[in-house]
């Protein structure tokens, strides 16, 4: 496999640098290539502006979406966006390390989804019926992504009723807005809880853990969202009746 | 009232932005106080990093969340950092305005939150009876939060089965985990929707609820989500059996 190791934390020497050294280990001994982007590292600008389009009149609105797709096609955008595009198109396999602040990826990997995923390469790509390629297919159709996050909370603030929301829901807007959307296999994400009271024992076990998912990652289940082109949804992208009966909010879609 | 408006869009000339000097009118009108942050304007550093805390010794390991809060009581966080901070004490209400990006703020906004709300500021904080006051208390407990949004994507995609998910579902991490987090009551949001294709007189009708929100900035109910010290959840922070019986999921919570 070809992985593609995204990294969002300040600090290297920190459990979350840790884990990803022992996830690297992991996958050359389970003979994976890899490439990494260690965001703070890289010293990765974080905000969408009009410098990512070198050539963009000043002078006139900046439209961010269809800005985007023409340095894109014109092959315009900004050096280290294309970097990135690079590093996704050559691999098959996307992981996301972050620490969770705000219930979200920190800003520097919000950033990452910004400026990367632009239209016409992520995402705004049609069929030849003329149909939009999104949720299921799309740009990154064809490869897995994995998200490694840690949390301070314990794990039952996460579970189905915890008070943080369902780990899996809250990171609705990553898992199914973002990969899925893009086209991308979201796997159940990783995550190690408790992460600021991480005993050595405690970080052993979540390094094992890892290490059993890094083995399954070609064969772990995806969450199993719906294709938008699949016929699970009408013409208003409303889920049809028959699929969860009776339920409405983003548990519905998988 | 005391309103400070963060604006988050890399074009003044925008939707976006014609809607906020609408906003920023409407509440002249209605004699109340306001402030701004327009965080590209103000060329806002997205990342947290060791420069948010000067005088913090590079050589040894970076802990975000500590560091913060020492930095916040040593009061040696950068300089734009308090300001924003001195803002929100000031304020009463926030209003928080951006496209939505990847079905979330984007990274200059995640970022405030990220660097601004800090541990002993906007959470981290505890009552006489040493507990810890979070989800409806906390640093900024007794404010206001509205989110003003725009999306590309029809209304119908965002309702409670659309395939775009719940937006106030979507939207979880920042009502629910951020501004309820910290204390702030959670407005139901405002929004755009085909805000990519809005004709003059779509922009002249959202403009108009727009005004009417803002009218009733003071009156409207929050979302209804649950005190944590209020006995809704147990000493596992899972949300008690008799509220929301039988359900799971993000939505059980307000």
């Amino acid at each position: 496999m070809k992985i593609l190791w995204v990294f969002a934390h300040p600090e290297r020497r920190s459990l979350g640098g840790s884990l990803m050294t022992e996830g690297l280990r992991t996958l050359e001994s389970l003979g994976h290539e890899h490439r990494t982007s260690d965001l703070y590292g890289m010293g990765w600008k974080a905000v969408v502006d009009a410098d990512d389009f070198g050539d963009a009149p000043r002078d006139r609105r900046l439209l961010v979406g269809p800005e985007q797709e023409r340095a894109y096609r014109e092959r315009s955008l900004s050096e280290d966006v294309r970097r990135e595009q690079e590093k996704i198109e050559w691999a098959d396999t996307l992981v996301f390390q972050f620490p969770l602040w705000w219930f979200g990826p920190p800003a520097i990997l919000k950033g990452w989804f910004d400026r990367v995923l632009v239209q016409g390469f992520g995402f705004g790509l049609k069929g030849p019926d003329g149909r939009t390629l999104r949720y299921g297919d799309g740009g990154l159709a064809g490869k897995r992504a994995l998200v490694v996050t840690s949390v301070g909370a314990r794990e039952s603030g996460f579970g189905p009723r915890g008070i943080h929301g369902q780990l899996d829901q809250v990171l609705f807007p990553l898992l199914h807005g973002t990969f899925w959307y893009t086209g991308m296999a979201a796997l159940p994400p990783f995550v190690v809880y408790g992460a600021d009271r991480l005993t050595d024992t405690g970080f052993a076990h979540s390094a094992a853990q890892l290490r059993e998912r890094l083995r399954t990652l070609p064969t772990t289940s995806p969450l199993p969202f719906h294709d938008e082109n699949g016929g699970a949804y009408d013409e208003d992208l409303v889920l049809r009746p028959e699929l969860a009966p009776g339920l409405s909010g983003v548990g519905v879609h998988g």
